[in-house]
């Protein structure tokens, strides 16, 4: 599932951080609908045709950066399975947290008012996120950590959930985030190791190398 | 902690449920940006004095009605630990899954983009949810199924949290939300009974009598 990012381009990668960097602070100076792709590249030094190389629309730019630049992240290998759940919440809550409530809620309001980012939505985004927590899941089996595998959309919504709420729905303190993310981990972790959780229905489709 | 229409008015019970299902059904026949007040009212058979009195705005009265009527809801008594979070979790995806991801994203966007909003949902509503989640675990403590009292604004958000995120932020089938709210008490259920969760801070007030 390696995206051509990934595979290494150190120059993409350049361009990648300057338009990601360039959002976030611009969000930080002025609210969500008051961003443009115009503001986004002359800040990042870059054309604006690098941007739309990258994103279908502004919508899709800012959810890319804000809430999970999919391109940019394997899910780490910490060697253990509750290290990788405690690394992927982190990122997760991480990302949540560098925008304020309203901006995300603004740009979930958006992505659900255009059918075509929604579906661009869970096609890149989305499916990519939930590749890591399969990718996870694979690294646990191979490390006799796991004896199943548990459902990676299901798994995914558990870690993912009470941050989202945490951050988004409820506007509470980022700060707590971290030893909130330390709670979901540690049950999330014994309901996997007791078995607690669902088998992927997708099981026999999972002997496929996760490389 | 019981309100004016939790120790039983009548007339106003059937004021709320009228204003309630009109709210519900205008939008399932337009969007949230049309909806108004005036619409609602007309629909309810109800004076906009009513709604009024009741919600201080447009977004106040649809966030009640939709995401969580906390004036008519107390937590249900199903004389289990495990049944009293089931009935919760299965009872704010059932209000969750009776609006559109869109409608649910745009409210929270007007929500956020009001501080005086932010803080009535802060004070009314997200109070009176933890109030529900903390009688559910005084019941609990009652009937010597947890020996601890869990911080209640965690377990709030280990509840909603997966439900939230499944509904609005991923847009996934709301058939399939049953299923997951049965994982989720199951793997909660588990935590809280092994005592993985952390002691409510405020533990030394916990003492008052719940009812």
């Amino acid at each position: 599932m390696a995206t051509a990012a990934q595979m290494g381009r150190p120059r993409e990668h350049r361009v990648d951080r300057a338009i990601a960097k360039a959002v976030r602070e611009l969000l930080s100076e002025r609210d969500y609908p008051s961003l443009t792709v115009d503001a986004v590249a002359t800040r990042a030094g870059v054309g604006k045709a690098a941007i739309y190389r990258r994103y279908a629309t502004k919508q899709e730019m800012t959810f890319s950066v804000l809430l999970h630049d999919a391109r940019d992240q394997a899910a780490a290998d910490t060697g253990s399975l509750k290290g990788d759940l405690l690394a992927l919440t982190t990122q997760i809550a991480d990302q949540l947290a560098e925008s304020s409530a309203g901006v995300m809620a603004g740009l979930l309001a958006d992505v659900y008012a255009d059918p075509a980012l929604a579906e661009r939505f869970e096609r890149t985004f989305l499916a990519v996120e939930r590749s890591n927590v399969a990718a996870l899941i694979d690294r646990a089996v191979v490390r006799g950590e796991l004896t199943h595998r548990p459902d990676p959309v299901v798994l995914h919504v558990l870690l993912l959930g009470p941050m989202f709420a945490w951050l988004i729905m409820l506007d509470e303190d980022p700060a707590r985030a971290s030893e909130l993310a330390a709670v979901v981990v540690e049950v999330i972790h014994k309901a996997l190791a007791s078995g607690t959780l669902s088998t992927d229905p997708r099981e026999e489709r999972a002997d496929d190398d996760p490389a």
